[in-house]
């Protein structure tokens, strides 16, 4: 019964999210078809973890969530554009993402380059548009700015390039992942607290908690590319496999990865012991745990 | 004899921004060969009119250029990130840049992807670190994100993409050109302004007075890709001609090209009435239009 109640307030908040960005998306790019390909890639859907995360953290610390949702539609436009560019054939040469053909498949790979830069870019615009203090929003710029860049989300995505091939042992591949995604998902916890206007104290708490469910996240990721259909998760299944990709089932077979789920889970509850009102981002810790796709 | 003393102090700047682009380089990306990649398209030399813009805006506002450095190297991070970009296979596949092999040809296509969206990023960061007021920085990220995102440049090289192989009219022609180059010069300009802590008359009349320079600098460039040496200009001249770029000389003939430029840096000049020193931009306006490389 309670779970259900975390369900709904989890959908309300996606279509709360989904809405946000259209008005994101209607704000930019009137040129060639460039918003149309920023549109096909930030409206499919997803889980809407991140944008989720800033609301979610910005009410747990005690904030209004509308403020904060400018700063959600920024994260998921940079993780959106991340995926795009890491699709490319350069990258990853991905050719399905979330069930559908990817940008450069659809578009072609110029514009596909294009509409990555153009959500980059436009996610510091939204930014900016939050009705908060400017401290506070020039706080998100350096925060996002940071996590999104060489030092995080880039860096790791580069390291990943540079070690395909090759075995990396569980410390490169977890200095991987927390750059190439923990850094966005700790920056998306960060921002709705910034939001909240919270404290230093509060920042590092849900910083924690967000980087241990990345962690989380990313080892349940590569337990379900061995264990899931391609129709359950929305792209071929066996692909780290087949790329000779560093994962940690890879690494540390099937059987620890599903205990490492579980101790960085709790790992994440346990850090938002001081919080009153947790019992969102509790659920939503064990719900990601158990995800089947 | 004043005209060598506009030209010192112009070399003193670059010099001065040399300096601030390398220290931001020291700053990022310790992953793989994504600093190296970065620093190589960003140290590469080049005129830096941009960064110069900034900080000489910044003084005729009557703001001190030490404040404004971030915001310069934030717009010459943003310009060499769109370079890199450009020259991409799937974009204008050019082998050489500034005399020497363009980014990809060197690093390879993922890294070239890499280290832009990594150079974009990091603009945003710089903005932030700037010693200005909380309001001054904010402005900044709100006026680059608009000029180099979907509304502004990638918006332009999105039109150039699609346009490519058909003939424009000047009208077309010059919304692409005021889109791809004309806004990153104008926020330039404008960057300069708001660490001044300029008047939004001073920021509108900066502006009008680089909106001008910039379609000037862009006739300019047509015009030496024709009229210029492979030697003189660092890149093969003839490349928009053989790649059926829709150019103001093809447009306009070169004549009435030469005309325009004069026309344009004449109305750029004229912008400026109301500063007392304006003597610097002045002299850069009209050494741009007169510039063989």
């Amino acid at each position: 019964m309670e779970q259900d109640v975390f369900r709904l307030h989890y959908e309300a908040t996606q279509a709360r999210v989904e809405e946000a960005l259209r008005e994101q998306i209607g704000r930019m790019g009137r040129y060639a078809d460039l918003r149309e390909a920023m549109e096909y890639s930030l409206m499919a859907g997803g889980k809407r973890i991140r944008p989720v995360l800033v609301l979610e953290s910005c009410r747990m610390c005690g904030g209004d969530p509308e403020t904060a949702l400018p700063f959600a539609c920024a994260v998921e436009m940079i993780h959106t554009y991340s995926l795009i560019h890491d699709d490319l054939p350069a990258m990853d040469d991905d050719e399905l993402r979330r069930g559908r053909p990817t940008n450069h498949m659809v578009y072609g790979e110029a514009t596909a380059i294009l509409a990555g830069d153009g959500l980059l870019t436009a996610a510091f615009q939204a930014l900016t548009q939050a009705d908060l203090t400017a401290q506070q929003r020039v706080d998100a710029v350096a925060c996002l700015s940071l996590a999104a860049g060489p030092e995080g989300m880039v860096g790791g995505q580069a390291m990943d390039m540079a070690g395909e091939g090759r075995s990396l042992t569980r410390s490169e591949l977890e200095q991987l992942q927390s750059l190439k995604t923990g850094a966005l998902i700790a920056a998306a916890a960060e921002l709705g607290c910034i939001a909240a206007g919270g404290s230093p104290e509060q920042r590092e708490a849900v910083r924690r908690y967000a980087q241990c469910l990345g962690r989380a996240f990313q080892v349940q990721d590569d337990i379900l590319d061995v264990t899931s259909t391609d129709e359950e998760l929305g792209k071929p299944t066996g692909s780290d496999r087949e790329k000779e990709k560093n994962t940690f089932v890879s690494l540390l077979g099937l059987e620890r990865s599903r205990e490492l789920v579980e101790e960085l889970t709790a790992q994440a509850v346990a850090a938002l012991d001081g919080f009153s009102s947790r019992d969102f981002l509790v659920w939503l810790a064990n719900t990601l745990a158990q995800r089947t796709k």
